[in-house]
């Protein structure tokens, strides 16, 4: 990217250009050596012993309030998810405000309460905030970021490097229903009342299997901006694996199913903001199900690939419902705007 | 506030409106039970032994550039000073970027680049990051939410509850520098090339009182939206005494001052980023002075007033140049909006 280009919405979209800004801008400007350095939660060292996570994120969706969830319950569960796939227990966030000025206080005192209900859903506390009002289309009504410290017990190692093949991988439900729902609200599509936002801690799902599977946990991911298409292709990657998913594995919501057909768009690169992917080792995919499928956010989970083999042209191929191959990709730009 | 109301640009001033805010509308709506709880920085205690701070800020500066800084630094500088303020070691922090669609990739290089060089100045690591972003007139191009996680040692005891009647007050050096350098940025003021903006990290300054002094440092602060009147103001109420403040011993900038006065603004209200208020135990506020004064950002240093005695209508009074007495309130508003 050069210094005459311009950033574009797509630079957001959680894909292909998202990694070209924080690879080639971002990464190198701030000076991180580690090409991780930006990912979404850090894992560090406390004297005295303990490891804690860190990680924060932005929330500026719209609307700011959709079926199942509005921006303050998204901005907490996206950042307790964040630490719980690092294999931390959340223990604290932050919530930092940036209001226009002309907001509704009511509007405002909802999604807080909503925020505030969150966190202690997630067990959670709201420990230290801040709050900024700017002028009238500075912004867009209200942006959240929070951020978030948790625990991690010893002996919790999860990651890329633990990754290879045989692993199976298991999803916790259907996708897109986040982005679904709130892009059936920005449309006023008739179904929009049948959709609800996935949006949840998945805490309670992490917990469950690190507990019972221990180290059979080798990674963990919530499927986001970009979808399991983002998640999947970055593991392929990073990892340096060929992956294979079943279509015909994948959980179903038919709603969700039938509006991105109707949007034209594509389920596995459409955000979730209440799933799981797990990485877990060979023969253990089936255990780490029943574990899940306990959870009511999860009693659809189901093992839908595998690793299949260490490559130098990593990729990952979808078995469709009638017996195809696809490639799936890394998305390259963004399919939905403002959708987290 | 009631439900009909609308937020307004004064309601971020850092003063009494934003208190309010908080305290009638944020707190309440999430369920915080501490008053303190969504105050600048937060200790938390970790299992395995050892506490860490955690902060976080959203930066909304405008323009992105100023004389002696741009958003980048402040945004690590404001937050590496929030958790130094608490008697933390800064560790590690995030960068979590909304940018509007339009910004140029150079502009964007530039405040990240300084933004990577005030963390290897202030020892910190940029350890996680999130990038939005939103479409044109969504966002005014560039604003950055920056947390922090730091390390708390063992012994350290800052806050309310240790300052008492007797005590002194320590200064770093004069007031108003970075709200006159944005402001006269901002205004194309023709001493705009005179004043530089104090943006710094004063973590040096705080590790070398708590080093020296150890627990005979009872409170710190960076005096940053609604200035030093602010700081002053809140901890006068919060711990119930009177305080006394003297004009002539507060050092002085003359080309802040001098803006000051062109422009209709109190130096005591203005924000500073890289400023220090110490209370310290009575008879040690000289020693302070002395370790401040090593320090180039501080060797304006002072001793500027005391703890006079409980109260239960606390106040802060100043004792003018002309030996007059004037009442330093908080703030109510905003007197420069999009400060920091």
């Amino acid at each position: 990217m050069t210094d005459e280009q311009y950033i574009k919405l797509a630079h957001g979209g959680g894909g292909q250009l998202t990694a070209e800004l924080i690879g080639q801008v971002i990464l190198p400007a701030v000076g991180g050596q580690d090409p991780n350095a930006l990912s979404d939660a850090a894992v560090l060292a406390i004297d005295g012993g303990g490891r804690v996570a860190f990680t924060t994120d932005s929330y500026v969706v719209q609307p700011l309030e959709f079926p199942g969830g509005d921006i303050g319950k998204l901005a907490v569960c996206g950042t307790v998810n964040d630490l719980a796939v690092v294999g931390a227990r959340p223990i604290a966030i932050s919530l930092a405000l940036v209001i226009q000025e002309g907001l509704r206080i009511d509007l405002l005192r909802r999604v807080l309460v909503s925020a505030g209900q969150a966190a202690r859903d997630a067990g959670v506390q709201i420990v230290t905030g801040d709050t900024k009002v700017v002028q009238r289309d500075a912004c867009d009504a209200l942006m959240i970021n929070t951020s978030g410290v948790g625990q991690v017990a010893d002996g919790v190692a999860l990651g890329f490097g633990r990754v290879g093949p045989g692993d199976e991988i298991v999803l916790s439900g259907p996708l897109g229903e986040h982005a679904l729902a709130v892009m059936s609200q920005r449309e006023s599509l008739s179904f929009a009342a049948d959709l609800d936002s996935d949006c949840a801690s998945i805490y309670p799902l992490t917990a469950a299997l690190l507990e019972v599977l221990g180290p059979g946990v080798h990674f963990m991911r919530d499927p986001t901006r970009g979808g399991l298409a983002a998640t999947l292709a970055e593991l392929s990657s990073s990892c340096g694996v060929d992956i294979e998913i079943d279509e015909a594995a994948i959980p179903v919501n038919r709603t969700a199913r039938a509006a991105a057909e109707m949007l034209g768009l594509d389920l596995l690169s459409a955000a979730n903001e209440g799933k799981l992917v797990a990485v877990v080792e060979a023969g253990r995919g089936a255990a780490a199900v029943d574990l899940l499928a306990k959870h009511e956010i999860a009693r659809h989970a189901a093992v839908i690939g595998r690793i299949v083999a260490a490559s130098q042209t990593p990729l990952v191929e979808m078995v469709t419902s009638v017996g195809g191959r696809r490639i799936v990709q890394l998305p390259y730009g963004e399919d939905l705007p403002r959708i987290c």
